[in-house]
């Protein structure tokens, strides 16, 4: 299929792309990671904008080029405004990559990333083992947002709500798996310090929405942004003192990240994997 | 009673059960602080849930070890969110520490933290001198969410609460005063830089709940948690260059705390204190 | 008029009466710059308060000096508070300043930010040229939130703006105008890195509010906050390795800011510019 680096070179045209055409990204996201996730967008060169009124929504959708949903801090209204995002987004053929925060934790985690999966296509799920894994069999975990490293015991689980709401599913964990239908690519970046900083995830699920919005294959674009998340999170370990510097490295790098520092540091396998 | 040492293991012990056992802390809290104290909670090994739909509160709040309310940015919606959760937490036996930030500021401000405390049992008040006044003498002062630094202005008012709402109580400032009934611990730690930097005594507040997530004294959490922000940011202090760079150094240090630099900075000490 | 230098000492004397008088600054922000804003303030010696229940505003807006509305999260809530907030503050003669996020990428922005203007005195507006070019001919913009670098493009807008609502009007871009009926201000500091950082033009409309605090001209607020901004970022530019090491270094050279670096660093012109 590919070699490392002809994902090297994917990876790097497409973040050209994103910094000359400045893809606008929506986000309907929780109130922790809103600041974080802008900057993380703009330092890859994306231009985010965060909105939720219903009113203006059928404006902001018209001319977006991706929409993340987070249901991270979720409450009715925000549902609501979800709800009529995704539909618009639907309707604008503009895609959409979901983010479904604790599912698992609380039953209107779970129903409301579930209806919203039913009533709407989207091209990306992004999510932790235990909220994939609850997404799938519908029942609860007993662990709040947090998620176990576990990600490969989520992979049946991902196969299966990949084929049932035809779209690719990211599993992320200490190794991301990206998994469309029976393809499964696995990244072995990123470093154990990234789940002690808040939001990392929800920042992997708004670079997947950077990468959408220049890129149509919902593939691609999650593998492209794992790496990105991967590469730039294990750099930023390596080089801050803790989860406090962390931040501030891992903005710096995602914005200087290049060819060389890609080919350099990404370890991307593609999978051989039986499910059960 | 104590020696210093004897402080220093007790503190060790519990950061030490926080990053075993992972306590899940849910946090009903301001947005101008969502994300840095979920990453102060992290940072000590807890595990933050920021939540606030009084639809999932019941599942949430029946796998919390700790619940944080906090009413900094306070309104109808929010103040439904933190009663139903204090009623829960009560229920299931979850410790409950409260921040009412801003009492006195606003009529609704002081009404909604001793409502709050009139129907529900808390471990833990933690504020600042003024507010602690005002919630006490139910009068207004004239200066917005900030503090006096005199924290000890308001002992007598810490010691009333405490007894009437049978609680720990906390006054932060200059010195840190824990306060149960008449018992009194004074922490010297600390920085005046902390005064410039937002969100410091609401990252205080959780890191009492991350110590109440495993100890289940509100006197001792308190004292715990009191000596590691205010150690922690004595430390981002000397280290830093101004208010900007003092938050990753504050996290970095939290995140390495161990008994060595506790005990070589710690400034505890048992108050004897008359009140009138 | 004014030589350099004379802006130099306006400029350090209204720090200075800042630092010592502590104005009370009253946020009703978006959630994206909550935090940074907090930070900005306090880094610069102002105290800021973010609150939006309406039933707490009469009390807090009779404490405040300066009122800041800034609509980037806006929804209906949000609005009913914009709107209350603004009466107050005119009833109590408290200088508003106005920063009309995304004016012309929606209908509901432009409408809001006008109604607004309308129903209330406000001292100050501050927008990127698109947003006030917007304001102004009441047409959409295609690009989200983000601006043109252009703001000398929206010069003949701002002066109509300022001449209509009876307001200074700042146009934030490579070069920040302050504009005040046809008497302009150009200031040249700042760097191209503060695009990549979210909140910078938030963060300038807040201090224009510190500065407003303790000086009743809303020309001279303008141009001293815009002066600091524009300064602070050039200097973290320089010092930072990207966007996310800049922002800890803005806070702490706004900190530090002095006479010194500001006459250093201050490059301010009187325009002469012929409008068509």
């Amino acid at each position: 299929m590919h070699s490392t680096s002809s994902f090297v070179s994917a990876i790097t045209n497409d973040i050209a792309k994103i910094k000359s055409k400045r893809p606008l990204i929506h986000n309907i996201t929780n109130f922790v990671v809103m600041n974080t996730t802008a900057n993380a967008l703009l330092s890859l060169g994306a231009s985010p904008i965060m909105a939720h009124a219903i009113e203006e929504l059928p404006d902001l959708i018209s001319i977006a080029n991706a929409l993340v949903v987070n249901i991270g801090t979720l409450d009715q209204q925000w549902i609501n405004s979800f709800s009529t995002a995704m539909h618009l987004a639907n309707k604008n053929n503009v895609p959409v990559i979901l983010d479904p925060v604790g599912a698992g934790a609380s039953q209107l985690r779970s129903q409301t990333a579930l209806d919203l999966l039913s009533q709407n296509s989207v091209a990306v799920i992004r999510a932790n083992a235990s909220e994939i894994i609850a997404l799938n069999k519908m029942h609860r975990s007993a662990k709040g947002v947090d998620s176990t490293d576990d990600s490969k015991a989520a992979l049946d689980s991902a196969i299966q709500l990949s084929k049932r709401f035809q779209c690719t599913v990211v599993v992320s964990g200490k190794t991301d798996y990206c998994v469309h239908d029976e393809m499964i690519i696995a990244i072995e970046n990123g470093s154990s310090l990234m789940c002690s900083v808040t939001g990392m995830g929800c920042i992997a699920t708004a670079i997947i929405g950077a990468f959408l919005g220049i890129n149509s294959s919902s593939f691609e674009s999650s593998i492209n942004a794992m790496a990105c998340t991967g590469i730039c999170g294990e750099i930023a370990a390596k080089n801050s003192d803790g989860p406090g510097s962390f931040m501030p490295i891992f903005l710096d790098t995602l914005y200087h990240l290049d060819a060389e520092l890609i080919s350099s540091q990404l370890n991307l396998n593609i999978c051989d994997y039986q499910h059960a």
